[in-house]
Order: structure tokens, then C-alpha cells, then sequence
């Protein structure tokens, strides 16, 4: 893409509604823009951002065995009034009346409607285990929405929903979630960490949020230094094999959000303990019959018996790990991507755009790279070479490739990647060269 | 995929429900499920469909020079009093008020949200054209909701908009967008034919529906012969050049629908009319200074001009087109898919399930299909044949190939083509062969 012809909205100044720095990045790079209070529109680069996550994540729950579905936003409320859901539900909830007066909502989460198409098409024991999540937007009408998408009111979700014969099928599927979560945090360049969570109606220990580290995060942590030096890429886990250990090995470690750890009764010696910063970015936990029995999703068994079925819910916030992975990952220039969810992967400055050698090696540079399927974004602006540097940093794709007049006519280019900030200066084709290594 | 872990519930019956052939096949093949009036679940089959179609269109818009972004579904309504538009449509908007009795709209479409934003942040005159689209899900609340996804009331379109200088660059972005849904729908297998249409309150001639052939179409079209023999890949068009004569020879040839079609006025020689049915599955329009001078959508121009932005709207109906496909290529048997937007390339059938023979034929192609980058589905049931064939030609994937316990100890397998039915038994490999030359 050349940037002259892109629609990139870089701000200089700092937007005065901005008071975390995702949010303060995510307007100064041109990411989004603010349509009303707590909804978003999401501009090019934006939106590059977001389907990258996705589509780790689409790949990720593929590799678990999950299957992607599309439910729609708006929901009957009588899908609601049959879970007992609809009058608990609070003012965050969209209330909507059609043209005919029928009461709808916004869908602020979907196990209803997921179960009833569980249960409207479910045909035998057989088909079981079960697991289904979409990417949909979500609406809650937080009644202060702040710090842009990182607490937006319509915000896009991963929500996936696992449906078992037992109890030990359900931990089974949610097993292979909480592995899946992890490898999906680690591969977004995220360190997350599972922290036990409440455990709402249904009781028992199947009920984690994803907290990923943040020195800018909402909520202080307290966990065993163990948990910060594991990779969940390392495992080498067979997502079909038995999980309980590897599940074990990270939950038997110590963590505590700030509301729970109590520095007098905590098992860990001070030494041990590291206390950081976190954002929920995911929550995964089992629900048991809370939804299948009031809607009757169930199978009959060879013996004859009815089965409700057990259901897990798996969600991630998609719309805020654009906020996430920033807060997580930036400096006083901007944001830094990691590789995985850059909008680009390589931002190729020409610092003389009108200078016949420079645009020539801007250009041939720009071919070799597409052409290899690398992304590339090429600033041909003319501007001042200060503005070309300052607007890359601040939009932070993981590799800058600097064309001047000097390096045009020796054939070199300047090469720098953005995590670190080493530059070299070196010839064209190795740069080219050490991009491709790097990216394969 | 294997088809025994795979949320295919595929019906039997013709449920009551569906009255056209496309909302039939689309229960019956298991990609859809009704919500409630008008808003549909897509299944895991439907929701690949949807991505194919979603990913041609994205590349195609790319091709054109148009950028994706991603507006809201949620819109204030204050927007639309500064368009004039709130209190002038319809009960087809859904309207709604927030927790704080702030009005809001279910956005319908997207041309005031989209002019604000360009409105914002746009810095200069050499910034124009733009051309900004996004693919969100709209809300009309129609009286009567019928015929499935085709006349839904929650529905996925793709909206795009154009901002130009000057009436003579908004022609210019118009005939790109003509050039480019020309192609779009021609890579989807369809055959569409550019119809002139109202024009609006703007006047003009820059206004076309897009109309794709299918027997079972709702409406009744009257054309030219020639426009049915045109291909629009075979222009060899450079999208940057000039688009006047393409559009021209599109344009020229005399097309109408039954409303506009009169006999006794038509110019052609009834050898030369064609009458046919069709779907609407597309629609671009120029409409000038609309949305602009309300909204202020301006530059300065370096002789100190204001200069007011002209624009244009650029919809296709997304869900609508996962029906139109299917109106248009469909058999007694079920659904024909066109290449470009089947849910997999290839339905493998294991005839015999559980016969060691066969299960390694058919595992070892599965392997190799995958292998080579190819989208296999493969029937590993313990079903009767006569079943398995069934439920492959009505899901209608491109190709099929069939494992026997005869061709399993032979080493050949049977290859469908799903278009036109002929079958050829051949070795194992050769089938894999040809199934990768189509595919290439």
C-alpha cells in the first residue's frame, strides 16, 4: 500500500478524550475514531489490526477442534425469558421493541441462542463433544464507557460455547480451551497468565480469566514467578492427548488479583511473588445445566436415558486486545507491534520522494517485497523525512526500511526493527533477505 | 474436515417454513437456522460460504483501489437529523434509546456515518479521491420478512463510498466500482447484468442495480442479447485507465426491468430481446453533494475555494448473495456451488466406514488433499452410500470422490463433478491430479 494514497489520519497531538495510552495511540495512528460514547469506527488500519486477531484466533479454536458459526446480534427475549436471564439482567442490557412491538436485545452474550441450536439440531450422543464459537459483535450499555475499545459499548467477541454428555466431558473440553487460550495469547506476542476466578452460580473450579501483562494495566496481580517464565508454545501438548497436567502445571501456581491476594495469608514467600499489572482479555469457564435444562437441550442415551448437557463458555474480547496488545507493547514513540498482528509488516520509507533514485529503489524494493507476500506499507509522501520517521514509529510495524538519496546510488538501505530499535545499514538485498528470514 | 465431528445437521424434509428454492436448500444442507422473523444463525457450512463470498469481495475492493474500514452497527440518531434523513425513513429503521434515552438506530446503511468520519479527518484536496468500504451487518426491519437470507431483516452487506473533487472524479470512481462489481460477481460464477436504475432525488444517469440470472429470480428483465454473451474478465481492463468505454459498452445495450419494459417502446427486435429472471444482489449510485453539505464534508482548494465533496454509494447484499448463488445454480439434487465460494473444494466419501481398506484410501487422500492446500470434506460416517451420495450433491461441494472397497484394493477412486454430474473412475492419483489442475 502507498501511503499517499492511504487513508492513515496520523494525529500529532494527543487527543484530550484519551486517558490510557492504547487509547491515545489507537487515535494518533488513525486505528479508530469515536462514533458516540463506547462505539468505535474502526478506519484501514484499524481494521487490518483486527483481523489479524481474528484470524489467530479463528486458526487457533480450528486447531482445537472448535467450528465456527454466526449468530446474529439481535436476540427474541423470549430466548432469554425461558434461560430466566431476561429480568436479572441489568441496564447493560440493549432492550429493543421492533416495528410489531416484539421485545428484542442486543445480544451481550449468546449461550442462549447457541443452546437452542444445539439443541434443535443435536441428533444422537454420537455427535458429542461439541464446540462452537463466532466472532460478533456485542453490545453493553456500560453506563460510563471510557478508555476507548479497551471497555467500548459494542464491542467485537470471540464467544465460543462447548456442550458435553457428563461433567468429565465438560472438563475435557474446557481443558483443550485453556490450553488453546494460552498458545492463542502467546502466538499475539501476549504473556497471559490464568488466574482463578469466580465461580459464579454453578460452584466448582472450572472458571478462569486471561490476564495478560500490562505495565499500564486496570488491575494489579500477585503470582508465582514461575508462571511469568512458562511458554505455552513450549509444551508440545497434543490437544487430543490428556490435558489435566498440563492444566495442572499452570494452575497449581500461586496468582491472586488484588481483591483476593492477601499478603498475610499468601503461601508464597515475598522472593517468589511477582506483583505485575494485568488486562482480562479472556474468560473461559463451566456452566454445567445452567442453560440446557430451563431450554431442554438434551440427548437420549442408548439405554434410554435423557441427557441434559453440560455447557462451557470460552470468550475472548477481540475489539479490546487491539487496546490490549498496545498497552502490553509500545514506547514514548509509539505503538511496537508484534509480528503476528501487525497491520503491516514492513513500513518502507522513501526520504526523498520525488528523487529519481530513491523512488526507484523505494519501488523496486516495494515489488520484491509484495512479491515475496510480504505486507508492505511505503511512505512516498512528500514530506520531511523527520514526519516519515515520526508517523512509522507511531504506527509501529515491526520492520522500517529507510530509502535516502545517499543509500539509493550505493544500493544500500537503512533496515530497523521496531521492538529494540537497532538499526543496520546494509545492502538492499540483504535487507530484503533478512526481512524474509525473519517473517518465514 | 471429517464429517463425524462436523456440525452439519442436514435435513431430509423441505421444512414448511421455506417457500423459494435457495431457503430450502439452505435449511436442507444445514448452513442456516432461523433466529426468528427475518435474522438467521449461520451453521458452520453457511459460515464458510459467507467468508468465501466475503473474501472474494475484499479482493476484488482492493484490486479497485478501495480501503476496508469497519463503522458500528449502532449509529446516533442526531447523525441522521443532520442528514435530514432520520425523520424521513421509514419504520424500516429500527430505531432504539440507550440507557440514557439517547436515540440510536440500527444502522440501515452507512452514508452519514461514513461522510463524518471523511468530514473529520480529511487534510487536503490531494487526498481525494477516497474510497472507503466495510462489510458490517445492517438492520431493516421489513414488514414481512421472507424467503430466508434474501429478504432478511438482519442482513451482511457490503457498503462502500466514494469522495471526489468534482462531479467528473466521482464519475470516474463510479466506473471503477461498475467495473469492479462486474467482476466480483463474475468470480463468484454469476452472471450479472448492469440495469439502469432510479435514480433518486439526485438525478442522472449514475445510478445501477445489478441483477444476477437465476430461473427462480424475482423479477422479470428484458435485455439485449448481447449483454449475456459480454464477460467482464475478458475486458483485459486496467481499472487505472480509462473506464468510459467499458462502462459504455455495458451501458449501451438495452436492459430493463418488467416495470420500465414496454413492448410497443422497446427498440430492439424481439430476436434480440432476451427475457429472463433475476435476483438484485448489488446497487451503485452517485449522489453528489447529499450527505456532504449537511454534514460538511469539505477542502479547501489552493485557490482558497471550499470545495463540497461528491459522492457515491457502492452496496452488495453479502448473506443475500450466499441465496442468490444458490437461485441461480442448484439442481433437483441440491446445492451446485461455483469454485470460488463452496464451503470446501472437495467431499471425499469413504463408502464403507469402518473397512480397513477404505479407510486408509480415503485417509490417505484426505491427507494428500490437505497436504496440497486443498478444502476437503470427508464422509466418515457409518452411513448406507445411498445416504452419504445424497448429502454430497445436496450440499453441492465442486468435487466429489468416492472410495469403495473394490477401487480401495485397486487403488482408483470415482471423481464427481458436481456441475454437470459426469463421473470417471481413475487411479487414486491421477483423480488427486486433476482435482489440483481445476483447483490451480
Amino acid at each position: 500500500m502507498r501511503l499517499s494514497r492511504y487513508f492513515l489520519p496520523t494525529l500529532r497531538e494527543t487527543p484530550a478524550e484519551a486517558r490510557i495510552v492504547s487509547h491515545r495511540l489507537m487515535l494518533r495512528s488513525g486505528m479508530i475514531r469515536r462514533a458516540s460514547a463506547g462505539i468505535y469506527s474502526w478506519l484501514p488500519l484499524g481494521f487490518r489490526v483486527l483481523k489479524k486477531i481474528e484470524t489467530v484466533i479463528h486458526e487457533e479454536m480450528t486447531a482445537a477442534g472448535a467450528q465456527a458459526v454466526l449468530m446474529p446480534t439481535l436476540q427474541l427475549a423470549d430466548l432469554w425469558r425461558e434461560s430466566g436471564r431476561y429480568d436479572v439482567y441489568g441496564p447493560e442490557m440493549l432492550r429493543i421493541a421492533d416495528r410489531h412491538d416484539r421485545d428484542m436485545l442486543y445480544g451481550p452474550t449468546n449461550e442462549e441462542q447457541i443452546t437452542q441450536i444445539v439443541r434443535d439440531d443435536i441428533r444422537s450422543f454420537r455427535d458429542l463433544p461439541r464446540n462452537l464459537y463466532h466472532i460478533q459483535w456485542k453490545f453493553r450499555d456500560e453506563i460510563r464507557p471510557r478508555f476507548g475499545v479497551m471497555r467500548g459499548r459494542e464491542f467485537l467477541m470471540k464467544d465460543g460455547y462447548s456442550f458435553d454428555l457428563d461433567f468429565e466431558g465438560a472438563k475435557r473440553s474446557y481443558n483443550i480451551m485453556f490450553v488453546a487460550y494460552l498458545r492463542t495469547y502467546a502466538r499475539m506476542g501476549l504473556k497471559a497468565i490464568p488466574m482463578r476466578a469466580e465461580s459464579g452460580p454453578i460452584g466448582g473450579d472450572l472458571s478462569h480469566e486471561f490476564i495478560v501483562l500490562a505495565d499500564t494495566g486496570e488491575s494489579a496481580i500477585h503470582a508465582d514467578k514461575r508462571l511469568f517464565a512458562m511458554d505455552p508454545r513450549a509444551d508440545g501438548v497434543d490437544l487430543e492427548g490428556d490435558l489435566e497436567p498440563v492444566v495442572k502445571r499452570w494452575t497449581s501456581l500461586y496468582a491472586a488479583t488484588d481483591d483476593k491476594h492477601d499478603p498475610a495469608t499468601c503461601p508464597l514467600p515475598a522472593g517468589d511473588l511477582v506483583e505485575a499489572r494485568g488486562i482480562e482479555v479472556g474468560h473461559i469457564f463451566y456452566f454445567g445445566t445452567k442453560y440446557s435444562e430451563p431450554l431442554g437441550c438434551a440427548v437420549t442415551m442408548p439405554d434410554g436415558e435423557r441427557r441434559v448437557l453440560h455447557g462451557g463458555s470460552y470468550g475472548i474480547g477481540v475489539s479490546r486486545l487491539a487496546a490490549a496488545i498496545i498497552e502490553a507493547s509500545h514506547d514514548d514513540a509509539g505503538v511496537v507491534w508484534p509480528d503476528a498482528v501487525a497491520p503491516f509488516d514492513v513500513g518502507l520509507v522513501n526520504l526523498k520522494s520525488g528523487d529519481a533514485d530513491c523512488d526507484a529503489a523505494a519501488d523496486d524494493l516495494y515489488g520484491k517485497l509484495r512479491g515475496a507476500g510480504v505486507e508492505v506499507l511505503l511512505d512516498d509522501r512528500e514530506e520531511r523525512a523527520g514526519v516519515k520517521f515520526a508517523d512509522m514509529d507511531l504506527i509501529g510495524l515491526p520492520w522500517q526500511l529507510a530509502v535516502g538519496p545517499r543509500g539509493a546510488r550505493a544500493g544500500t538501505v537503512e533496515l530497523k526493527r521496531r521492538a529494540g530499535g537497532e538499526k543496520h545499514e546494509l545492502a538492499a538485498d540483504a535487507a530484503l533477505q533478512r526481512i524474509l528470514d525473519k517473517s518465514a
